[in-house]
């Protein structure tokens, strides 16, 4: 097995990704194919002290910029690392792509490099929030602004999957993303997947409204790329914002800094709870390949834990999985391509 | 003045809601009207040893269900106690209703009881969010599932204006809720308003995403009612589970417990900051009268704010900025019906 590494992707690459990809071959023993301007990889193993031909250097000429158009890179930079990198996994030179670089290029790139699996219509991005009893998937959190409900509930069949696999969840919990629990409640696309989930073979628990998702309650919500990505944001924002205010009254008092002194491990233990880079990055379900794509400030430790996941999917072979199950749905009665 | 308290609507009622007004009354000097089962609340109030003419009773016979559809409610239910309050603001008796009850009955009842403030299309609730500087408000979080660009723009004017008068803030900062800060970014509704809003005479500081609600940096967040409800609940729920993660890890150690012990004030500081009962309740702008609207969970605390909220919006003549500044919107050459 082999994963490539878009080396050159994120604010802080080469540096973070080099350093991810050794501290996931360190810590996993996983081989990476680092994918980017030669040069400066090798400088940055270098630092390291690191020659070993577990982790290789595919030397790529251009760098997908974040401010570009993802079509104005796919169609003038056929050379950019993250090309280059999904390239790789066409021509069966490795199996998966974990990249932090512009998310829009990453995603439009697999689509267009590596193409859809049979019967999705909307790959999708899977994103794992911590929650009081264990990670819970949101799916989509960004790659489909509009949806239809058939894209929906293709969503929540392919998160199931995901957490059944590489999360360990056994007939996971299926909620749909809505401002009600009732099943009048919601815009029409939301009510027409309403009835096509509640038809399917998904352990599918109804509409769930967003304060149901930090409960761990259920494993899996469903909703559109536009809501799930404002969701991810602000879980982000909120969850860095509280620690800021809790820091800053703790630091008005000289009592209250040495209690926090006390109890700083129980904060770390916290902090490592809810900190999304233990999870690495978010799945881009849907594609003819393994494709991870991870936060532009990644750091080294969310490099390695997303090249983790990476290998799990690949590993435990969820693309076969997803696509037996999406081709039931598609022959399945409950089937309609609204 | 007087403000008319739905004193039947909340879980706990009329306990809590009882209690909330002889709050607002012995700490702001606040008269109310408590509307509803009078044997009942006479009950409470006798508790509290409260015989006060600034403290009223208006007798009705009925209760809004929680689960009963607000047309039903208004349609059969004319003595119910939020309908009978909100005649009160039309008999000129009471110049505003503060509810804990079904908000879709409020909400109903408002338009239809009360009607719309002229050139405004759709009401909507703003939401108060605490954030690192100060408060946000969130508009609108859950009157309207469908809007138009239209409507986001109105909603954009009404928040304003209420966070200049009740918030205290000064050429308030507008942003539009989007999944990236290009203009190019949402849907079309999304980018239609963008493109009236940047036009408009706000203070409109363009696309904002999920994260940056909690920085404190904008003063309004515009969104439609689907993604508005969804953010609110997801903070609330958030923050509730990152306040039991904290408190169990704190559990799991006795020297961390006694730290938290020496830090209780920094903790309890903190509560305060992000205590959304602090804020009162939501808002219900747009409607030709003052409509306060609270959690079915309301503390008497929660609804005492709110009983001075909807004073301050009777005092400040909100609704009079409101009518001013939606005339002008409405004539002027920036607006287009879309």
């Amino acid at each position: 097995m082999n994963i490539a590494v878009d080396a050159m992707g994120g604010d802080k690459a080469p540096r973070a990704t080099v350093e991810g990809a050794i501290l996931a071959y360190r810590e996993y023993g996983i081989p990476t194919i680092l994918v980017g301007n030669e040069r400066l990889i090798q400088e940055e193993l270098t630092r390291h002290y690191i020659k070993d031909d577990k982790l290789q250097i595919h030397h790529a000429t251009q760098v997908a910029g974040m401010a570009e158009s993802p079509t104005d890179i796919l169609r003038k930079k056929k050379d950019a690392s993250i090309c280059v990198a999904l390239e790789l996994i066409k021509k069966g030179e490795a199996q998966a792509v974990v990249s932090a670089g512009s998310s829009g290029a990453t995603l439009a790139g697999a689509i267009f490099i590596l193409g859809k699996l049979k019967n999705v219509d909307r790959p999708a991005l899977a994103g794992v929030f911590p929650t009081l009893k264990g990670p819970t998937v949101m799916i989509d959190v960004g790659a489909n602004v509009h949806c239809k409900s058939l894209h929906l509930v293709q969503f929540g069949i392919m998160a199931s999957i995901f957490a059944e696999n590489i999360l360990g969840i056994k007939n996971p919990r299926v909620g749909l993303l809505n401002i009600g629990e009732e099943d009048s409640k919601g815009n029409r696309i939301v009510r027409e997947a309403y009835e096509t989930l509640r038809k399917s073979n998904l352990n599918f628990v109804g509409n769930v409204e967003g304060r149901e998702i930090f409960t761990g309650n259920l494993d899996v919500v469903v909703c559109d790329g536009f809501v799930g990505n404002i969701c991810l944001k602000l879980s982000e924002g909120l969850a860095e914002a509280t620690g800021i205010m809790l820091k800053n009254e703790i630091k008005k008092n000289l009592l209250a800094k040495f209690g926090y002194f006390l109890a700083r491990n129980a904060f770390y233990n916290f902090r490592k709870r809810v900190d999304y880079s233990e999870y690495g990055g978010v799945p881009l379900l849907g594609i003819n390949g393994i494709v991870i794509i991870c936060h532009g400030i990644s750091t080294p430790k969310a490099i390695k834990n997303a090249i983790r996941v990476a290998k799990g999917l690949v590993e435990k072979k969820v693309n076969e999985h997803l696509l037996i199950r999406l081709k039931e749905f598609s022959e399945s009665k409950n089937y309609n391509s609204k």
